[in-house]
């Protein structure tokens, strides 16, 4: 039996055979904003990566909010058109495939268990900062997806109070002061271009004069910190794991963001100390969605 | 081997031996404010529930952070001298039993988890309302206590966000507008007393005159129902857990908090409606803790 990972972007369409924790052979399109097209287009990348007449089982990561029995989703702000379809039968009865839905970051958290950072440390969460801020979390090795697969979303945690008494801002999900709205990739190139004055400055860049000690630059990065340290001490109080994992398009700022983060955290959580937490980045780059999702029907 | 839970209160000790859920031999004396004479008063508590010359385990539920190791207890600020002391060496030593120690709302919760409304939901968050605000995570059946047993610690989310721009009040543990500052017994009494200009009324009077249409009471419970929400919106957020039962002395008022509590989680939590959450009162009253951690050695 094939196992096939399938992650569904809101611009590209991934789909790849997995084996042993490797995508052997990999198909990719261009994402239909058309529910029947979608599936269409998928059925054909699957037979692409599946050998004629060969069986196979589909995990697909898929980014928004699941139904209570995760059949579909119910809510995602970037792929409209899936609201209320039946996205896992639809995919079943196009390519014969049993099929398992999963969060995008709750996948994305699976394969760096099984296949990255995680076989260091059996217990973490990883964020992944890019648009917005997903999450998945790991308890000693196993993928919790909660009721409805909607665990890990760190980045709609309450980070306001690290920033009192500064203007609170709105998130796109209509809430004050989530985590997302100070840490992720596109908040802090907005901030760097606000604050730098140089409307096409870039993450990389800005990283690039941070390390370099730009006190402008710097500053993105530690209210970024600051923020994913606020919303870190919640889960620390919450669950006391004490490793966070950074990926997505700004894992690569992780030195950049870790002693303000740290420093945060033992602020707000009594009797551990900076040497208790560790601040890492995520090992797999762009094939963690895919993997995670072959993943999850075995 | 007889099993027995250990209840270590800042004011009262209290032993139990446990059968199938039920206490049925019991112990308690004062707690000494002294290390040396707590394990002498603890292992003659013992010594009474257990007949003579047969073995036993001992599990000890403790308000506190533990070591990782948890062996002892290195912050309790209700019990300052016990910390950094061998708590479970001294009492293994004292008692000749093998022992476990656990944070005491989370012992709580697993008594919950196994012989009172977890039977009728299998992944819940435990709240005890007291004097200040505890917690303990059950997934599946199963007591998540993370690293160091520390997990749960749901009073110390942020819910000042619930508040905004009201001042944001400091918490015993140093920092501002944890959930614990709006919603433990101790606070909700302290605001009621304020709100009502009478200085001696208690929280079971507040509660009764709520339910009986009075205004000033009724702010009272909706500001606090508000802020267990805006925390719950977190835990929720997370984990993606649906369930929150509420113990301690406060247990008794879910009725009156638990509109705005869903309110605020609904409008914090994209995609899932009002019939999603269950807030209802834990089962088990005063017994909660020795019975949970009882069961900690099992």
């Amino acid at each position: 039996m094939h196992r096939i990972g399938i992650d569904v972007g809101g611009t590209r369409l991934k789909v790849g055979r997995v084996v042993d924790g490797q995508v052997v052979v990999r198909a990719a399109d261009d994402t239909p904003h058309d529910f029947a097209q979608m599936i269409e287009v998928l059925a054909r990348l699957v037979r692409r990566v599946v050998p004629e007449g060969e069986a196979c089982t589909i995990g697909a990561g898929v980014p928004g909010v699941f139904d209570e029995a995760m059949l579909g989703v119910v809510d995602s702000p970037n792929l409209r058109f899936l609201d209320g379809q039946p996205l896992r039968e639809a995919l079943s009865a196009a390519t014969g495939a049993e099929v398992r839905l999963g969060n995008d970051a709750s996948v994305a958290a699976l394969a760096e268990a099984l296949h990255g950072k995680g076989r260091e440390y059996p217990t973490f969460l990883l964020a992944t900062l890019g648009t917005g801020i997903g999450g998945g979390l790991i308890f000693d090795g196993e993928l919790w997806e909660g009721t409805a697969g909607m665990a890990g979303e760190y980045g709609h945690l309450s980070a306001a109070s690290a920033f009192v008494p500064e203007d609170i801002p709105l998130c796109n999900c209509g809430n004050p002061g989530c985590l997302e709205v100070y840490a992720s990739a596109s908040r802090m190139t907005e901030r760097g271009r606000a604050r730098t004055g140089q409307a096409d400055i870039e993450l990389p860049e800005l990283a690039k004069r941070a390390r370099l000690g730009d006190p402008v630059a710097l500053s993105v990065f530690v209210d970024a910190g600051r923020a994913l340290g606020e919303g870190f001490a919640q889960v620390v109080q919450l669950l006391d794991i004490r490793v966070l994992l950074l990926g997505g398009g700004a894992g690569a700022i992780v030195d950049l963001v870790r002693g303000p983060l740290i420093d945060k955290v033992v602020q707000r959580c009594a009797g551990r100390t900076h040497s208790a937490y560790t601040v890492d980045r995520a090992e797999l780059g762009n094939d963690a969605g895919l993997l995670g999702a072959a993943a999850l029907l075995s």
